[in-house]
């Protein structure tokens, strides 16, 4: 029983039904931007969205029935399993998040396209060799932050008040918008070596994601280059060290004789 | 008659001539912007400008006849078509789009030029490659959208008004351009929260771009690679496995004697 | 006794009570930051850091004396003696900037952690092979310098008063924040031909970066590719000229008897 | 007579001087931007930079008497002849400008320090491969600002006012400085669709100039992989070869008798 359901939400049609109510669904969230339209057709608009709801929660219910406690075991379907939950989350709170976050029932298609979860699969196994550069990162921005808090905290408390505000007003100078005529220029003003400290910052952070990107680069190369080509390779080095093998062989025992 | 219309349009000279038209005329487009000088000589200008759409008007005629139905097959003979067309269609409806349109003839050269046409055909070749990776951008794209659209439509309708304006708010924050100054600063004096929603943003659409260019370069990498190399390799592996087989063979019927 | 105290002081335990101690340190010099925290319990923090520090001092005066001489003779046990130094230069002259620096005592992680100071040795190996193109641009930085202080200083000292404030100028230029709005439009109301000045400079100096680059992403991809399966194809190579050479000389024997 | 000065101007310690000389005129040209030392000691620092300039044409007068008409012959002595030529043109006649051009003769430190001048030879080599691309996107800013300057020419003067101008802020655009806040949300104001126009402009840009980048790298680790490895596998694959033949024909041989 399980194991026919289990095969029967595997079909393509079924498959491709939920892509198209995901599609649909997509579609109604984005109407319900539109102020004039939530206007004229809003309870319409809000139905449909909860059928689109009701379809997505019933489809989970049969999966979770048809793989039992192996349900939670694969990641994507605990991905699904909290995407559906949060619009189950009732919004009446003043939660205008919440309400917002429903939008993310629309990742599903992740979940079911199987060519945008190799893409998502791809992107995750990337990071796990980025996590020492990540890890440094996280170490220079926290040190720069206490730096950056210390030296220009009491001047400029908007944008390097605390340890957020400066984190963030780092991250915006990493990411080299208005870094100087917006912020650097005008801490030079009052503090003329300012250039000093975020000069230094700019060139290693920009350095340590140059290295992100090599090894990002490096990395997939070597992926790409290995997997077929190394098979072939050895396959082709092993058959020619057995054959020379046997001719060896067979010229000891012509001699022997 | 048609075979040696065809061979007459494919000389040397004919192509030298019609790529000698296409810059005598982008030229003359280029003057057409000047004022005064439409002043003093807008009739002759206009003038030419005519005489050099006549021609590629008439070569395209002689190549539709030459061609016969082939001609819509392919995608080049098309792109001309098109552009050429649009330069017919009359412009006297204060559509002064269609009269700026008319410089895309000079996109000709990309047809006429075999050096240029390969490099965008290169850049298409690229384009499949990328389509999950596009796909992928497109539905964070949306999902983005509709989100700053709720959250912060009300209190900035010119940035997040509606889901275009989003749209493009979000675009300019992914190339950088005063994301933090310009716009998530003034949202976050709102909504103090406004980064969480921001910051991940901008580092997941620029991993996405940094995994789109890792792509490409691993891609064309490859294409380089194998073409030649595989080759040679794949002639000189069978080779030697041709000669080895050869010489067991002679040692057994040497055995057998 | 010395080398018994460099083989306790390698042991792990002793390791992760240092990165512990580290991260303490780290987190109590965050909390430094916030004045209402400092307020309240100033003085506790104050002799937590202390703490920190008697501990850094005391680890390191134990590694001199177990390694002697040597000590001085690696790279990381310099390091650290400057970073723990400057903690201990007395900061009441008010030089404040002396108390910010005390924060640079958690990149004593880079020194303790194996993975963290992997990544960074990576970073350094990698700029020997940058020293030309650096060396490039910093002449071209010095001759845009002289020359964008000779032609624009006068107009404009804020930006180009002296060399100083054009080197300034010129890196915020490179990096393309606010190259064009903020600066080269201003300049060329004065000057109308600073464009030709500046575009090319931009051009140039991206271009070199780009360089930088590229030859980043080469050399770390020789160095991936070169190690294992270079010594493997070697290896194997080897193996089948010495038993071609057997197969002929047993051939040779045969024949000669 | 002409070769032993060729070979005494090629000697150690003749180039190293004329490093020294070229190194004390960057430093002297730099003090001339100074004001104040200006005041105090402009006579003598003219003098020192007049003695440097001596010493520039009498090694150049040299080296054309050495070398004769092959001195032209040599790209980088046409570039030493022009950088000093420069230098020469007397600059009373207001041009500041020319004044200004004399720091370029630093430039003549890529002429004799061999290092540099190999980096320059690089960046040199990589042009011709990128000249296709660089047509092209040639052609794409002639069509842009052609259509830009129709477009929106008439009410952005400033930005859109002839060719010139639309060619310099569609340059800005490509660079991504300030595009949308400072420029095509003004525009998008008076014509609510210009982002039709600057959005596609930016990504095809944008996607030219990463496969500019895309072709270096691919370029230079082909370079850089070719010339050793490909050799010593052609030098192995001619020897297998070579030896297989030869103990194919011994056993060929051996059964004839």
């Amino acid at each position: 029983m399980r194991d026919r359901l289990a095969a029967w939400l595997e079909q393509a049609w079924v498959r491709n039904t939920i892509i198209g109510v995901i599609l649909f669904n997509a579609m109604i969230l984005g109407l319900e931007t539109s102020d004039p339209l939530m206007a004229q057709a809003g309870p319409l608009i809000v139905a449909l969205d909860m059928a689109c709801l009701a379809v997505f929660v019933v489809e989970l219910a049969l999966k979770m029935y048809a793989q039992g406690l192996g349900f939670f075991r694969r990641p994507w379907n605990i991905f699904d399993f909290v995407i559906v939950g949060i619009s189950l989350v009732p919004a009446a709170q003043g939660l205008s998040v919440l309400r917002a976050l429903r939008i993310l029932r629309v990742l599903r298609l992740l979940t079911v396209a199987p060519r945008l979860r190799r893409v998502v699969e791809g992107f995750l196994t990337a990071l796990p060799g980025m996590a020492s550069v990540f890890l440094l990162m996280a170490l220079i921005f926290y040190i720069a932050a206490v730096m950056a808090t210390k030296l220009f905290g009491d001047s400029f408390p908007d944008w390097f008040g605390d340890l957020g505000a400066s984190a963030y007003s780092l991250f915006q100078i990493m990411t080299l918008e208005s870094w100087s005529m917006g912020i650097v220029r005008p801490v030079m003003e009052v503090y003329p070596y300012a250039w000093a400290f975020f000069v230094p910052f700019i060139m290693v952070t920009t350095f340590a994601v140059v290295n992100l990107l090599v090894g990002l680069i490096v990395n997939s190369m070597q992926d790409a280059h290995s997997e077929e080509d190394t098979a072939a390779t050895n396959t082709y080095r092993d058959e020619v060290l057995v054959r020379l093998e046997a001719i060896e062989k067979r010229l000891e025992d012509a001699q022997r004789r």
